[in-house]
């Protein structure tokens, strides 16, 4: 990376909210029940994207890959960096932070980091649960608001240019970690007996044959008292953006900071985190420009990667950076910067796609997919199908996924768009046409009509794997030598 | 871990000389073809082990076993640690190298390291692939001898016991990363016409006719030349050992020194590295001690793991270790000094049990085993065996692995102990009976007159999984929760 710093006088910031498992329970995006008033202010000083997709599935790939621009299998961070799992990005990746701190701009981490290793991801400012409780910096806002004041007292007084990244631990599931504050830890500061209060926090409780039950989690009373607790749990998260853009108001930076929310990866439901599905990788996206002539109040329908904040962020502090020339054509599936469409609606173009590459999460939980998405087909490939698709310990003590099992064991009714046997066993290839089949039900892999759609697909994620120099491109039915693939004749090619 | 130092006043150091991929084509294990007589001669002045086992069969996860003591489900280096793979072992790690230098003891390594992090594996003396070609300090023994007699002046002028870690490069194959020197590199440094010269190696030659072939290699002239030109590496490989004992007699220290060799996997062939059968973990151990009363030119039937290296270099040098109070009774399978072994053979016992756990070896070839091996039995556990075990690049692009492929693919003649089709496919469970079956043809998994020994296997691996924390000591049916392990209900139970 070559970097040049073109750098305007006048300050410019930016403050990047993001939800740790955070889906679509939010007003601005459709939901009646779920109430998220301060987000939805939000939405209505910016743009919402509607089709805005997480790179991977999987917190600490998805953080990595949101701070280097880069797909997981290209950043090294293939799974959770945490504890026995272990992952780290390669040593010699360029990250947001450091790429801006080298540019002047005063950088701080609040909340959850979940990255590593310390050297490629480093903030000026940093409280995270590197140095914190990770509910402390994570959850309670009160905290949160006043390390956001700390950091921005220290920007005004240096009269820098500031990037602040607040990692929210909402609406992350705490059922396997601190079950004694609730499957969402809903109970957390709650200031019910034991649980402790967070003074700005004021808890909205949902009845739970009222929530908005996503397609992809079945209808039983227990699934809805998990979703129950995850809204009030929202009421959290959507109350510490309130205040973290109070904050940012009082500094005096409302207009000349960009405001990004968005999160990390799917709800933590079956079908969400972890899948490559729509439940697993649409994200909600907010993007509020104090520009003028910036879009208010507006959707777009534009394609957009989490992969391109990078660069969305570096074009906002007017930081050019040039890749070394590449031998390959680009066919325009590199990462961009986004700041574009906050002015001008783009033309609608069929030929838009993102990817995503997911490989581990927890690190027994090793299955590899990859996926190209346009605004009409999704084409997957589970690398190791003829494995079960893993469970991770958050979501199996969940009670919907316990559901599941509980009545799949007793030969209850299941009122779920899949059976268990489905959502474990996977075919290698899957086709959708989410025009039509928006729930990934009905695969068309292999059906005649679509022969030439899926090819130009298939070779599409082939080349942004080459491109991307996937280790995983040659697999499960090759090897990969010499930039080459070379066949294992295991029975696995197609 | 707790330490204390009970150094004798008298100099005690320790030579470890590990081979790369090395099996047993030498002299002193019957190999009547290739010749190897410096390690014959160092086999003579000691104690050879009839039964030792590397502990995973992949190169980085042994070395990091070895100098740690711990399994590689337990060390987090759970495949190779170069390149894209970018494995690494836990930062809290306590290493032989790093608990030496606290002691006072000299360290040293020449050679191949491919251990990480930096930290957690430092010696004082490093003479590796990070800071050299690995050829030049793996491979090119005048070289080698030369670093090894920098380091013994090193330690005679400071007056130090030392630990001199020699990791050869050889037998390791190079077709996949310099195929120019031959598939073996046998032609580094050979004299021939752009090989260069290493003025210390007399290369000698072989007849591919002539050669021994392991049984689980196939008998056709493709395989056997791909063995002529191991055995040629093989006589850099003892010709190397040959110099660096020399350098220590020179330095004064042949009557102080235990020396060791070893190799840290099996020979890259079908079924040997990367697999857990016996041609992937049977390891040529040798161990010469100088003490009066010390064994020599005696075989030894003991069992032994490469777990038990680091205990038995910490006993030598007379540091103790005491481990906090552990709650699980101990089952006498914890790693253990070999020490007393050399004096006077154990008695022998039928319940000895070496274990091996292996989950990646390049990051893309996940395919986590873990194994208990009695004197008599195996059983081996595939976790992802619904996947076809997966091959390597190097062993790939094979002159031995190429005729495979190919005679499979054209329906000739393949006289090997498998068919392609079974060497990727494999059952969950194997249950061998090692004496009536060495090479692990007969799978006695649910034999019923077995029943009882099977599941005493079982849990006697399960009771050592959980008792070095595996991750995977749930997989592939079941969630680990609090130290507990939870059924998926995923058709994988049996
Ligand atoms: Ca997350
Ligand atoms: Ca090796
Ligand atoms: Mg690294
Ligand atoms: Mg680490």
């Amino acid at each position: 990376l070559i970097t040049e710093r073109v750098l305007s006088n006048k300050a410019r910031n930016v403050l990047i909210l993001l939800a740790d498992d955070g889906g679509f329970e939010l007003g601005a995006y459709g939901n009646k029940i779920c109430q998220t008033p301060n987000i939805d202010a939000l939405a209505r000083r910016g743009l919402l994207f509607n089709n805005a997709f997480n790179s991977v599935s999987s917190c600490s790939t998805s953080r990595a890959a949101l701070l280097t621009g880069t797909p997981s299998h290209q950043s090294g961070m293939y799974g959770l960096h945490h504890g026995v799992h272990h992952f780290n990005a390669f040593d010699n990746l360029t990250s947001l932070p450091n790429l801006l701190r080298q540019n002047g701009v005063y950088t701080g981490i609040i909340g959850k980091k979940h990255v590593g290793p310390d050297d490629v991801f480093r903030f000026d400012y940093e409280q995270t649960e590197r140095n914190n409780h990770i509910d402390q910096v994570g959850r309670n806002i009160t905290h949160i608001k006043l390390l956001a004041r700390d950091f921005l007292a220290n920007a005004n007084r240096d009269n820098k240019s500031f990037f602040l990244y607040v990692g929210f631990h909402d609406p992350h599931r705490c059922g396997h970690s601190e079950p004694q504050y609730g499957a969402f830890c809903e109970r957390f500061g709650s200031g019910e007996p034991g649980m402790g209060t967070i003074p700005d926090w004021a808890p909205w409780y949902y009845q739970w044959d009222e929530v908005q039950l996503p397609y992809h989690v079945q209808d039983t009373e227990a699934a809805r008292r998990d979703i129950a607790a995850q809204y009030t749990t929202m009421s959290r998260l959507d109350q510490g953006v309130g205040l973290i853009l109070k904050e940012l108001e009082a500094a005096g930076h409302k207009e000349d900071t960009l405001v990004i929310y968005t999160s990390d990866n799917g709800i933590p439901f079956p079908g969400g985190r972890t899948n490559l599905h729509e439940a697993g990788v649409r994200a909600p996206l907010l993007v509020a420009s104090p520009e003028p002539g910036a879009r208010r109040n507006q959707a777009s329908y534009a394609m957009a990667s989490q992969l391109d904040l990078m660069p969305t962020v570096l074009d906002w502090f007017g930081i050019s950076t040039e890749r070394a020339e590449d031998n390959e054509v680009t066919h325009g599936d590199e990462p961009k910067s986004l700041l574009p469409i906050l002015i001008k609606e783009p033309a609608y173009s069929e030929a838009e796609a993102v990817f995503a590459s997911q490989t581990h999460h927890e690190v027994t939980m090793y299955y590899p997919m990859r996926a190209v998405r346009t605004r009409r087909y999704k084409l997957l490939h589970n690398l190791h199908h003829a494995m079960p698709f893993p469970i991770d310990q958050d979501l199996y003590v969940s009670p919907t996924f316990q559901d599941i099992l509980n009545r799949t064991r007793s030969k209850r009714p299941l009122p779920w768009y899949k059976t268990l046997r489905q959502y474990y066993y996977r075919p290698q290839w899957e086709l959708y046409d989410l025009r039509r089949d928006p729930a990934e039900l009905n695969n068309l892999h292999g059906k005649p009509s679509l022969t030439e759609v899926e090819a130009e697909l298939r070779a599409r994620l082939q080349s942004w794997q080459r491109r991307t120099r996937d280790p995983w491109r040659c697999a499960p039915a090759g090897v990969l030598d010499h930039d080459q693939c070379f066949a294992l004749d295991n029975g696995l090619a197609d």
